[in-house]
């Protein structure tokens, strides 16, 4: 019997990082943490009332070198309302707290880069990155406390 | 004793509506409604997960020939990234179905025309208009929807 | 044409009451106020998260000059978990400032009489009551405050 | 260096069971699973609007050969209100699907056995206990959905 594989998460196409003085951060570079990828667009309803309060909550929750939460900001609608001038504004006001990473945009398609590489399916997607960087759960949509909470509990105690 | 003398609300300077089909709404025309100015910016996390909704409610809950629902886009601040497009954007998403007017910019100030006139603090704020045109009630802030429920009610009886 | 012609509400039939002193209140005796009736089962959940909550509101958002919340506590099943010792328990821990009625239990039927009386299908119920004694609202189960403050806004403003 | 050496878990002092066909589980029984012990009195109202809920989502969300809820009745005000008959009444509104415990009086004290054994502060109160039967999370209050379930997570990956 084979034991189970998991996929190797891909590689973040960003344009422009925020929130992290310019910096850029690679996936690569997280390795031996757990990475919450939130992918979101700062006009989707859910992402503001659901999505943005649980990354905030986890960033919050888990000390930062466990965990590290990523905002990714997969524009694939309303290109021209929700620009880096615009982003900035809504995280000033949504204060967040976390390094978000704007998907860079590709010129033959509306869905960005990273978006497309993930195949995710809109916003908001959860996913977590396990210390090897495996994704381990791929989740469009909104996923209660609780089992995000128990997925991240049970990444923390792997060995990488 | 004198009687209670109301302010008149004053009228609106707006740069475009939205919801409208592209007519202008006067104050002056919804003479005999009650109605019902919500101040609000698309960024203002208040005005997304209270006044907005609140906003929604009070369309749905009285019929258009008693209640009008107004909504004012009082852009003061972060106005690269609440113009004319991010805001129909914003509305499509957010499914604002009553009539929304841009309050106009000034030249002179960062604060728009009919917020300097109606003397807003700030973001959101509810104006209750009665019907023959004075501001019976004018908040900054959340305000519970037992009392402007109760608010509604009774400017609802008043002859014109 | 005939003006409509509203239901006169009838007496309440009560065993105890509670939170009044022990004084007996008559529904007679509150004319010229808007009474606000609020019938709930302390162990029906949708009284607890929903109804009770709302008459708690209710109760302190109007000056008892002009607004009164009678709880009405119309046990019609689980009889031997609710009775006057249990109840007094449940109204000290979740805080009821306002009158609470027991309805009087009727030997023939597990309906009390007020319940009876008022025609009410179950808990949570709320009796909006003019000034002149009328029923002016009647609903089972949940209604949200801007419908409940409009119509006691309406009911302020109305002559005896 | 000393490894952390957790408390065993004391036994429980039960009076009566509920929902579990009259059977008598022991924690020992239990031996193998994760256990999250939920203390809470039926007229507590942070126990209905918080901790219940919190357990009936933890019931359902993880499986029962991993994770086991018991619900413990731990009354130590209001002993008039909340006996076996008014339980058995909210258990049935309430829906309550897992096991629960009637904590075992003691004649000399208002706190009952089991709360005394756990040194529990009040209700609701939270215990985690381990597959080896160690306590590993006690907490007294309202605990948000995230930690718990990163708690549960942790101890559903630990050999017994």
């Amino acid at each position: 019997m084979n034991p189970v594989v998991y996929q190797q998460a891909p590689s973040w196409s960003v344009s422009q990082w925020m929130n992290t003085r310019d910096e850029h951060i690679s996936l690569e570079a997280l390795r031996g943490l757990v990475v919450v990828l939130h992918a979101f667009q700062m006009l989707c309803p859910a992402c503001v009332s659901h999505g943005i309060p649980q990354a905030k909550s986890i960033h919050m929750a888990f000390p930062l070198d466990k965990v590290r939460v990523i905002g990714l900001h997969t524009v694939f609608e309303h290109h021209d309302a929700m620009g880096p001038v615009a982003l900035a504004a809504f995280m000033h006001e949504y204060r967040l707290g976390f390094p978000v990473a704007i998907d860079q945009a590709d010129e033959h398609s509306p869905i960005p880069k990273t978006m497309q590489a993930y195949g995710m399916q809109g916003t908001p997607t959860l996913v977590l990155i396990d210390k090897a960087g495996h994704i381990r759960l791929h989740h469009f949509g909104s996923l209660d406390d609780l089992h995000v909470g128990a997925a991240i509990g049970q990444l923390l105690t792997e060995e990488v």
